[in-house]
């Protein structure tokens, strides 16, 4: 089934070069690469044409590649891209279009200067970004899997988080879970943060031992054949403060009212500031210093973007984020998120997991 | 200590930049600006001119900048780089580095754009590399760290490589035990590559229980306040054949000839040949396919290069690995690997764990 998908991305993709007048894209990116073709190594680069297309790669993937690429014919280079670049053996046409989103500057003046003046680059961005964004069916039974697992995983946790755990024991049990569960791996290092450190939406687990009043916001995800999920739910250790228990009761709503707002046709800046508005509303206008949400897929971090910034218009199977949070420097933070599939009726979490306020 | 050599290294920058005629410097590659400031968030940028240094980051980062950036000022921006840029408050002077190597096309020519002409803009490339690959003490004292953790981890694997264990069950062991002894996280994704599947030099753990009779690649590594480390050995789960066994030798020899060879004033390119010629002389011309080794410092891969492509002078208190290996597609495949400390009398590994074959 995967392979008629890239068939058919790979006709979508053609379609947008031609509409371009593109003959040729030089593509850099591994996630799209992968996208394409399933090739799941560390180093890459490939040629699209109207006529045919390739994927580099060295030695060390020979074997990979030879079982896992489809749509393109894989060339094992000594000499590096560059080289085969040079040769001029792979290029056809005129117009050659370069992905400067991401390509360092560096490699791109080099590659031009390889193309020795024989076509004419284009720079373009975010180019396949409109066929990531929404997902077939195969891409999000993936997804569907890589949730299941980190909340399988979470629910494991439970248990542990005891005045004896630190936040990197947890971190590591999510990690070690998430790959004896049949993930590939973690799709970002987990965030476990207790007491103050949950303030900071990006803290990194500390050796430190979570105490009894605390609350603890575990933010997780992991990567199943390519596919990232998303997951966070912040637990209280023991009883906290009537404070912490009014500003977890407005994110949940706020979260709620999130993924009860999602709605094909919207930019991701009205959903956005639909739940900034909210928690603003009840007293906090400064706190939530983060965007909503972002798409997930082959990236954890990828478009839509669910923020003040979001001008894309969401759509039918798209995939992304809704994770509103309320941080008090010093004090304490609270943030739950879902990842959600967005149907003609709206937004359907990927995550079953209650968001009640759970006093461990 | 680290803020002194962290100060001790900007000045070393300013001092390039005062012999390239460059007033400013705009950092974009993560790990330099955690190399200069100790700022280890994922969201930075940085700017560097002779006056004063800021750090550009986000509301996410608030806290932890406050903690662990010095050096630099922490600008904790809303509207993003582009916009700090874009209003003039923090460059000075003419001529403006940005480094090619690592910044997108896209954001090179966006950045520029900001600066309205104000400014030359000059793309410099590896412009950091030849600081950051020659360790201060107290770098080296944390790569010793991580190596001893993951020699420890290691050891700690042995007695569950078993018939009822599986690459992955191993590699998720790897990943959580580096939590739990201390480490950040892996430097890169294990390698537990079994019979055939080691022949590809950079397998991914597959579901694949191990076999009596096969040699089993066991690449790993982990990140301590940092720093990474990078180790290979290769052990067989009972006996295997005198043909793996022979060639299991002669890597052990290539390996232990690369670090006896390693000398300051050689280049990577020399060290890399004189391991090449003895696998080479001992019939295996085709079989060693990839360099030699890289270094490793706060990246996992980094300059020097120990490969055919190496031009740089070896000096010391560079760290690089060595790692010869001998792949027989659709066989087998044997590769070791320790991390050396390049010293005056030469190279001293940070691995100790015998590199006798074990079959276990």
């Amino acid at each position: 089934m995967d392979k008629i998908y890239r068939e058919a991305s790979l006709k979508m993709v053609l379609g947008k070069m031609m509409a371009q007048a593109l003959d040729a894209c030089i593509i850099t990116d591994l996630s799209v690469i992968r996208w394409l073709t399933g090739f799941s190594g560390s180093s890459a680069r490939m040629i699209v044409t109207r006529e045919k297309s390739w994927l580099f790669t060295d030695f060390r993937y020979k074997e990979q590649a030879s079982r896992e690429v489809s749509v393109a014919e894989t060339v094992i280079s000594a000499d590096g891209f560059d080289a085969e670049l040079a040769s001029g053996r792979y290029l056809f046409g005129e117009s050659v279009a370069l992905q400067s989103d991401t390509i360092t500057w560096h490699e791109a003046t080099r590659l031009i200067e390889r193309l020795h003046g024989r076509h004419r680059v284009i720079p373009v961005h975010a180019f396949f970004d409109e066929f990531r964004m929404v997902k077939h069916e195969s891409e999000l039974m993936k997804m569907r899997r890589a949730a299941e697992i980190s909340e399988s995983v979470f629910e494991g946790l439970l248990p542990l988080i005891t005045p004896e755990a630190t936040e990197l024991d947890i971190a590591a049990e999510i990690s070690y879970q998430h790959k004896k569960l049949g993930a590939e791996k973690d799709s970002f290092d987990p965030i476990v943060a207790s007491g103050p450190r949950s303030a900071m939406p990006h803290a990194k687990p500390s050796s430190l031992r979570f105490q009894p009043g605390e609350l603890i916001v575990i933010d997780m995800g992991c990567v199943y054949e390519g596919y990232a999920s998303d997951q966070t739910r912040t637990v209280a250790l023991g009883q906290v403060s009537e404070e912490a228990r009014k500003i977890y009761r407005i994110v949940q709503g706020a979260q709620e009212l999130g993924i009860a707002s999602a709605k094909c046709g919207m930019t991701g800046r009205e959903l956005d500031s639909i739940v900034r508005e909210y928690i603003a509303g009840h007293g906090y206008p400064e706190e939530f210093g983060h965007g909503l949400g972002h798409g997930v897929g082959f990236e954890v971090h990828e478009e839509p973007r669910i923020s003040p910034k979001g001008e894309l218009v969401l759509q039918e199977n798209m995939v992304f984020t809704i994770e509103p949070g309320i941080y008090l420097p010093g004090r304490f933070g609270v943030r739950i998120e879902d990842t959600v599939v967005l149907g003609p009726q709206g937004a359907e979490p990927l995550q079953r997991f209650s968001k009640e306020l759970m006093e461990l």
